[in-house]
């Protein structure tokens, strides 16, 4: 089989980073073009990104040539964007009507109406918003958008409580890793022997996105879930992985922590996603010590696409709590980004 | 004026070393004997300790000899302890009964009804629980025990809410430093690059300790607010200074952020606790920053006594969120029990 | 083929979990024995040990048996030692009196003049020292040592310029890991915010082990090259991989840096340890880049096994200056025991 | 006595903050002016400046106005600068031209050859430099410069075993802390789990800085000490501190290590640099446990301007090995230009 052709825009950033080793010997994509900003136009990628994984760059990409993040310079059918929020918002649409696929993980278009905000393991069949999409915007490529890599993990965990009991409130603290800020982000002068208890904007999008991706597709439109949030975001001196405790209220009579425990275990993705290539396996691993989900220690869990749940107990004022981790930059962003080209892959939903 | 002998207990760990350093120089105590383990006795201070702290050891200390942690060996009218919990059990009634006040920072005996669980500038009247003690007992001297330290400053916070508007419901999560688990405490390789998510007995204490020192005494026995507490606690790569996001509903109608942000800066400790030598000054310092109180920032606030609040905003789900911060080892344990001494000296309550 | 049975002693500290995850799918050595201290034997591999890889415990081990330490409870050709040192002096020679090769990371025997102390890539032609060690002991089995973490990456560096230009004097200056220190090992009060400037009995051995090594058998006995060491040790806040900045003197005339970095490319294994499976490739790797080798970001060249050098430049002082990485608990420790059991395996120094 | 106006060049940066704490309350200097770049011009020192230090700002710095780094706004008769050191090289010159006596801290002058390159309790008599400076240029106020960080502690020390045995060669390994690299400085994920080995610039500097500071002022100009340097300088996670690993080659035999310690601990500032309001007391401390100085431990010693010695032992290449810790923004940078201005008052050199 032919490898489907794929583009990353922004792919110096640390987020393209990401997208270029997890792209390494994918089973159906190759990357054809790498696309950044005009300073790095005509390097070769060695050269112009500054790497920051702790695993090596792949050779595929060394040698690359960097292109402009236009439609003239990049073909591929599937685009992934590792843009800034105002690039993207003004880009991503040229590609979609230029025909690609734009795998975003900006957040400029999740809350669009027409664009699908996917967790494949949660809401697979939002995919069909693009037919909506496509019809509305009269292109013939689309937009689908993964969502904030704090809503990522946790909606995977109350997707599995919602669906076996129903979720009303949801009480949540992150404790979020440095690598969502980007390179250079935040200060080490800022993270030695500290907290910051605050990441601009983050806490109204972990309160919005799982409502969306929670919701149902009706009539080609999402209703949002009817769930109340309350977040609070904070930063902390880990690399990758962000830790959320959570406490949950119920729709039905608290059940014991065992049987909230087997939900969460027993929990699968869709069908449509299950056998993706990128599909976490298992989609939830449920840990059973005290001390665990640690992001050193559990973010790799499934190849950093595992939602990984620990510590589930009953909560005084809510029904439960426990605590989420989740790979940010794997599962709450590149990861994610791939795992929904490989839907639309799958679906057929791709322009030939 | 002559000052009033001191001893403590427990002098060589990192709590003991607060005392040391906390005292040097007081202007109503002086250390008359340092007592620790038997490994210890019989050595010099400066020979005997790991000196943790980041201020130098005073050096009144350095020469002095430690003694054993026994009545017969110590001699002082008040008595520090920063013994482990089990030792402090057994100890702590033996220098009461022997006319001691006995300021301890050990979990033992914060909820005997009969000892008042004391942060001067919340409940400085609990402190008359020790005339119930003493009739109890048949002791000359007390026991008067500080709380938890996250407890401290998440209750000093609450004070100022309640008084104002009525506290129903409060819903922590806390990102806790590690001197809060003594020397050697925690492993380096559990804490750079991570986050344990939690502590041992910790969220029990801080789902209870508030309710005695926000209730009321009564008929010489204190009545336990009427509060519901659900709190996650965490471990993060901070030395000293606990940050607290908290989410609190009101009693009242839930008041605008302004007159909550007033409230909480018009604080005031009650009249008997204001003036003391280890008063915090500010009781609560309200920080306006998007992104305020930090531990490595803040924590120094007042010399260690204040409470820090920050973030004061809209809640979705409660009433109210925002974020405190207070010093573990100062306003949350040696800092603590010495103005709890300060208060007995102050209202006449030591043994001649 | 049959894979060939290996033990592991002292399995679940990190060294011992280190060979667990190493040995995983190795093409010839299958686990068939984990031992630990008496407190952990009969319990579940998973039950008894605390886990501090980011890479998960491989299937296998986790139903294993702990067994005791004892010649009676492991049967195996090949026994990997993770003693503690005083353990490892009285039971290595039991097990090689039993016929079992043991590759040791303990210190007990590296200075034992019939004890080949072993970096494949360097000196593989020293395991033939076993010979003499059979003859002096009356073994079937043999003992053979790796060095200490820091003494592996520098001499695998030293050796590539001894070989092109001879070395006389060496200054180095390290900055080693948490890993080894073991677990717990260093306090995270020690180690957030900090540097520890001495590491116990480290230097002595750095400023020892190299010249064993890079010594030539002669007459079935080791004459210790004539190289001149000052080495300070120091611990750092980083999990994994030893840096070392070195400064060295050559027996020649000075060559340019070029000259220098050529040499250090193209440095390779002796034939004999070219091909194993656990060979680096490269032997070593040079970085061009002003800021390289980072332990974060290179520890892993090569799977861990390669040692990593770069800023290579002229020297005031000496002759050159340069900095070496090497991953401590792979190249320096249980990767480099695999090594040395393959290197036996292939020179059919095994018993049958 | 009327405090001396002064003025703070660069005063939102971190050095510039240094600066503004250890003024506080200094009993002969009032800082009358405040200056930073355009875009801070204009605002209160509180609004413009994100202070990153842990102690708080102090009070009289926070209403005050900041004014543009120009002569006409400026009105000073000492001005310490923090500037860029681009900046720096053009406007120092302005300010030594109008009669202010500039205290620097950039690195811009120190090679001049009528520049003092100053630390006071070293080289106290090079302040006279600068009647051939002043007869040089014209300028009725003058520059003087204090060393870069790394240099500051490492001079000190060498200093004592100069005076007592000479010193041939040195040889130094630097672990630099973040705040020398400004803020925002080094990011965050290139700081947790890693060290950095290079700082550019920073080793040319510290083999030559050392040989001004050490030489003799003859006749109206500095003869440069025969001595040779080797350093290699890296940055790692530690907020404030530089530690040096250091070996050195005497001109005399090497006496034995209680005779070096005693030189060190002995080791007086020159008469008229040792009882000024900064100098450090003692000059030097030495520590004798195996495992310090430690920067978060140490730091503070005389209150940051103390050079800390220990692990004094022999050195098996050169004569001697120790380590040095120095406060890198107070020692080495604001504290020590507080001290050389100290010194320019004592000796009567400011301007009327």
């Amino acid at each position: 089989m032919n490898k489907i052709p794929v583009a990353i825009l922004g792919a110096t950033g640390s987020v393209g980073q990401r997208f270029i080793s997890l792209l390494n010997n994918h089973p159906w994509f190759e990357v054809a073009a790498l696309a950044a900003s005009d300073r790095s136009v005509g390097q070769r990628y060695s050269q112009a990104a500054r790497w920051v994984l702790d695993v090596p760059m792949p050779a595929y990409a060394k040698e690359m040539i960097i292109v402009p993040a236009s439609t003239e310079a990049v073909q591929a059918r599937i685009v992934f964007s590792a843009l800034h929020n105002e690039i993207a918002q003004e880009l991503e649409p040229q590609f979609a009507k230029a025909g690609a696929a734009v795998c975003s993980n900006a957040s400029s278009y999740r809350r669009a109406e027409d664009v699908p905000l996917l967790l494949p393991e949660v809401n697979a069949d939002h995919i069909h918003l693009i037919q909506r999409q496509r019809s509305n915007k009269g292109w013939s490529g689309c937009i689908v958008a993964n969502p904030n890599c704090t809503s990522a993990g946790l909606t995977v965990a109350l997707k599995a409580l919602d669906d076996a009991f129903g979720v009303k409130k949801v009480f949540a603290v992150s404790m979020q890793a440095l690598s969502g800020a980007g390179y250079p982000g935040v200060s080490s002068m800022d993270m030695i022997d500290n907290v910051i208890p605050n990441i601009n904007g983050e806490e109204e999008k972990v309160e919005w996105e799982p409502r969306k991706m929670l919701g149902n597709l009706v009539n080609g439109a999402i209703e949002l879930a009817d769930i109340q949030f309350s977040v609070h975001a904070n930063r902390v001196a880990v690399l990758d992985g962000h830790t959320i405790c959570a406490s949950v209220k119920l729709s039905a009579a608290p059940p014991d922590v065992q049987t909230i425990s087997q939900a969460l275990c027993a929990y699968q993705a869709p069908a449509a996603a299950r056998e993706l290539p990128s599909a976490p396996a298992p989609a939830i691993h449920l840990r059973k010590e005290a001390d665990r989900p640690q992001p050193r220690l559990d973010r790799l869990t499934g190849k950093g696409m595992t939602t990984v749940v620990g510590r589930v107990r009953k909560d005084p004022l809510l029904d439960i709590k426990f605590v989420v981790l989740s790979h940010n930059t794997i599962r709450g962003a590149a990861g994610g980004s791939i795992y929904n080209a490989e839907l639309l892959v799958s679906q057929n939903l791709l322009m030939p």
